[in-house]
């Protein structure tokens, strides 16, 4: 749409919202024109939010997890299970998995993967932070969550080799059919690491 | 997700963006995150744009159409057929009407639909203001472009009688099958009036 010749500003909200990630100018110009339609403490309050997250937001120091403290919340919590780590790429893959509330231990975020082709090699990640937290003897576990892409393997690949010492035990999440999903709408990659990984049931 | 536990600033922005229209808390939550990887500039940027546009941006004085100055581009534009107004609900529509290219008069901005159930009435809209406007001798023809939904086709059957006047004609677009669209997916309304408004070929 042509917001610009009517309101420059309108079109520099609509320029803004549609760099966000899956929304398209439309979407963003029916966004755009919402917010328009706030009320002006409203359009502070999100205005405010969006500063606010970026200034208060940072990093656990243990485990590169979200966190408004120095520590976060899963990493001072004495009824997890300090003796698992579940390494993960984002923090947002971290809100995911406590989300699915299947996992009580402790995780620790990567920020990435490795991925040679953009220069991205182990310093780039926070693995050497990892290699120290599980010196600690009280970790038995590593549970590899990266993403079930080819990055996402490497990376988990990389790692299983890393950390291969006595007494760690290294295993990586299952790749099978989603749940809910028809197998009609499931991928054969999908399809035949299902297969291969099936579970005996009787 | 349960954010608010790593982070109550994020939460509070998740719930925010989460206010807007077709932003499930999934969506939100995903758009929050990226604003959190945003630089500093970036997201400063946003959160002005959105203070900006409520700054900014008002109504046009004759059309209700918004703009940054007191007449909008569209009633000053000597180029445009001034004497033919299109009715429409909102801003909004205007921009996608003008987006079509199709119409090249003037606008006049509702501001919503008359809604009994509501409590909206003819003097919540800017109905008075349209009627002034016809009353100028250089308005030959309103076209009522408000939705075709029950208050929409409500408030055209109302404006239709009150502007029942010598010299104007009042028309209402067509409805009919959306280009592009499959009869297959379109809803039997709609074909009923595509079916009624068919227009001759040959």
């Amino acid at each position: 749409m042509d917001v610009a010749r009517f309101s420059p500003s309108l079109e520099r909200l609509v320029e803004l919202i549609s760099k966000l990630p899956g929304l398209g100018r439309k979407s963003a110009a029916r966004l755009a024109l919402h917010i328009l339609r706030h009320s002006e403490e409203e359009a502070e309050a999100l205005a405010q939010a969006i500063l606010d997250v970026k200034r208060l937001v940072h990093l656990c120091r243990v485990c590169s997890n979200f966190t408004e403290s120095d520590v976060c919340s899963i990493c001072t919590d004495p009824k997890r299970d300090h003796s698992v780590i579940c390494v993960v790429e984002t923090p947002g893959d971290v809100l995911r998995l406590e989300k699915s509330g299947a996992y009580r231990g402790l995780y620790h975020v990567l920020g990435g993967t490795l991925s040679p082709l953009d220069g991205i090699g182990p310093n780039d990640l926070r693995i050497a932070e990892l290699f120290q937290r599980t010196q600690e003897n009280s970790v038995r576990e590593v549970i590899l969550a990266t993403n079930p892409t080819t990055d996402g393997d490497a990376t988990a690949l990389y790692l299983v080799r890393a950390l291969k010492t006595d007494g760690l035990a290294v295993s990586r999440i299952a790749r099978g059919v989603p749940v809910g999903a028809e197998l009609e709408h499931v991928d054969e990659a999908t399809l035949a690491s299902a297969m291969e990984s099936r579970t005996r049931i009787s």
